[in-house]
């Protein structure tokens, strides 16, 4: 085990992120907790372990476990194993699981420990870290939740041998995102030379892409650990446009990351039409999706655009009943601006800009 | 509106504690906070109020409806209605309403504001303040919930005109235990000099009342905010023994502030016993409790002592398997310590020592 970095978050907690060199190292690091651990998996998760240990509970994989119902059922088995309030909860899978777990270890006897073990690229570089926690209710995505860090954030690399390629682009997105607000370029140069390990996940890369990643994500978060102070919005770049892509059905499946990439490309040709974004920068940063395959030039057909707008107007963010964007004025340099209507639906149903 | 204090709490969050003059500066209060607003009531609390405010849930009254399918309801309501992440959860009730009311304010959208209106004695002096929050889970009491102290508590004596006397007892139980906690001797001397005010509730006497009563609360909270210090567990003076009478069925329905009343007397002999307390000081203390006519002299039978035992055994607060009491040296000096079975089963069962 490495340690990468400790990242500081609300009221002093921190969080240790640490590295491992293999699986079994990473065996090694979980048994030294001792026996009052409770353990969450989801389906695909608990493949990779060869036998469960024995205080756990098994998730349906995929986002519709993201509900109360798979909380009470994680309280329910932490209850029934006899934890206690120094006792931890160990969740090991991707998001669903990471955000779950979290949300449990932060209510059980009003908060015990928690390790969260990232299985996904997107949960390595995104969801394990930054104490954010929540279920879907009712149909609206992270409705109920809290704010409580991970003691500990295990990240080993060789768990993402058995992701799919869908899954992996799906962090991916997200790292590119991390690039373009990163304060330096080390991740977006790694990101233009290492095009093809990252592409064949080469293990040690891999390592420095997550590692580099995470820097730029704890960058944000301490500074802005409750997301009150409009800086940790800054990573929502992309976001906006991409969940009311993701929101209609009409417009095919898009993966989470998929939408990001899309996304992030028209808040770009936003931030151009705004006078606020550095042309020649967008340009690069919409080479730098393209190369790693994100279909970043669709467009959604006219007929669409009602429900499209729809989705955009149910945001969080608003400013006088007009949605924010987050914008880039450059190299990691976001701002948070309203855009008008017909500004949007020019950029999202015509021609690109550029 | 009179400020009574500011208690500041984890992370620097602070609660405003405010006194209403009457019922008419409450509403005048409540409704300046505008419409982004949702209520929460029991089915007693709601009868105060001629016609309720538009987005309002009303839970049945009592402890049974401390449950995550009411927190459900709250948090479906506060979808319903619109509710933001800068909208406001109002509790109005006793404590089941405030701790439900309060866990739902810090899930719901990761934290929305919060005031509780505490109407009942015990909630005043005790479950509004200090950011407990908690629902019960299969039977276990309090076991899921969170650290979230509310905005404002809005404290109106007039809301107690309709408590029972069954009801201020229980929460007068809370008040004598604050005497004997705080670090100087006001509140002691305010219980026995004004006993026939407080048990006629005269209203300025019992303005006075909370006031001292929730001072000492704040001191033990402001120090040890998440209990995690070992200050904020003194304020479980009496509750070790009291848990282990309430939750036996043999002996009878006792009211939790009855049961406190025993268990503090309880404490005091231990105290003695342990040459901890001195006798002068415990004396003082146990006749003031008789005084407001709490049964303090009650012993179980000896049948009834392995059940008694049992539940004594299910206790959180342990070392080295042995459950820990607080005992009391003096005055406002709490310390925790181990008690022999034996010692406590002459207490429990035999004469009163003194
Ligand atoms: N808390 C935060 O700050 C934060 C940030 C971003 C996203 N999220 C949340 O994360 C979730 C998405 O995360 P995700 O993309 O990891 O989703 P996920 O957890 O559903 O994982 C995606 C799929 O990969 C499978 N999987 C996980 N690890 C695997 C492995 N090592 N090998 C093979 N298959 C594996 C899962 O079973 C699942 O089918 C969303 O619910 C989102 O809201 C939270
Ligand atoms: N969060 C904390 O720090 C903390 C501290 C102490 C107790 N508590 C919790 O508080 C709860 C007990 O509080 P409680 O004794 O107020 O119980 P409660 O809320 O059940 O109220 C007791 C009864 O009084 C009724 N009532 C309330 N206000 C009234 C009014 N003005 N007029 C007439 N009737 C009224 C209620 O409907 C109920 O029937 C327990 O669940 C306990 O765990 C929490």
């Amino acid at each position: 085990m490495k340690k990468l970095t400790t990242a500081v978050l609300d009221q002093g907690k921190t969080t240790d992120i640490l590295l491992a060199d293999d699986l079994k190292d990473l065996a090694n690091h979980l048994g030294g907790y001792g026996r009052a651990v409770m353990w969450v998996f989801d389906t695909n998760t608990a493949k990779l372990f060869k036998q469960l240990p024995p205080a756990h509970v098994v998730l349906e994989s995929g986002e519709s476990s993201k509900h109360l119902s798979s909380l009470e059922r994680i309280l329910s088995t932490c209850l029934d194993e006899g934890l206690a309030r120094d006792g931890r909860i160990i969740g090991f899978g991707g998001g669903v699981v990471c955000d779950l777990s979290a949300f449990a270890a932060s209510v059980y006897m009003r908060g015990c420990r928690l390790t969260l073990v990232p299985t996904t690229l997107l949960a390595m570089v995104d969801a394990a870290v930054g104490g954010k926690t929540a279920v879907d209710f009712r149909g609206m995505k992270n409705m109920v939740g809290s704010f409580y860090p991970a003691g500990e954030v295990l990240i080993c690399i060789d768990t993402l041998r058995t992701l799919s390629d869908k899954e992996f682009l799906n962090g991916l997105a997200e790292v590119i995102k991390h690039a373009l607000l990163s304060q330096d370029e080390e991740l977006y140069k790694f990101l233009l030379v290492k095009k093809n390990e990252i592409l064949s996940r080469e293990p040690k890369t891999l390592a420095t892409l997550v590692e580099l990643s995470l820097e730029v994500k704890k960058w944000y978060i301490e500074q802005d650990p409750t997301e009150t102070k409009g800086i940790r919005q800054m990573l929502n770049l992309g976001h906006t446009f991409a969940h009311a892509l993701e929101s209609s059905s009409h417009f095919g499946s898009w993966s989470h990351g998929a939408a990001v990439a899309w996304g992030t490309c028209r808040a770009l040709e936003a931030g151009i039409a705004m006078q606020v974004t550095d042309k020649a920068y967008a340009i690069g940063a919409t080479k730098l999706f393209k190369s790693y395959g994100y279909d970043i030039e669709h467009r959604i057909g006219r007929g669409d655009w009602i429900e499209f707008r729809d989705h955009l107007l149910k945001d969080k963010k608003k400013a006088d009943g007009k949605v924010l964007f987050v914008l880039l004025e450059g190299q990691g340099k976001g701002v948070l601006r309203p855009l008008e209507m017909p500004l949007i639906q020019h950029l999202v149903i015509a021609k690109p800009i550029f």
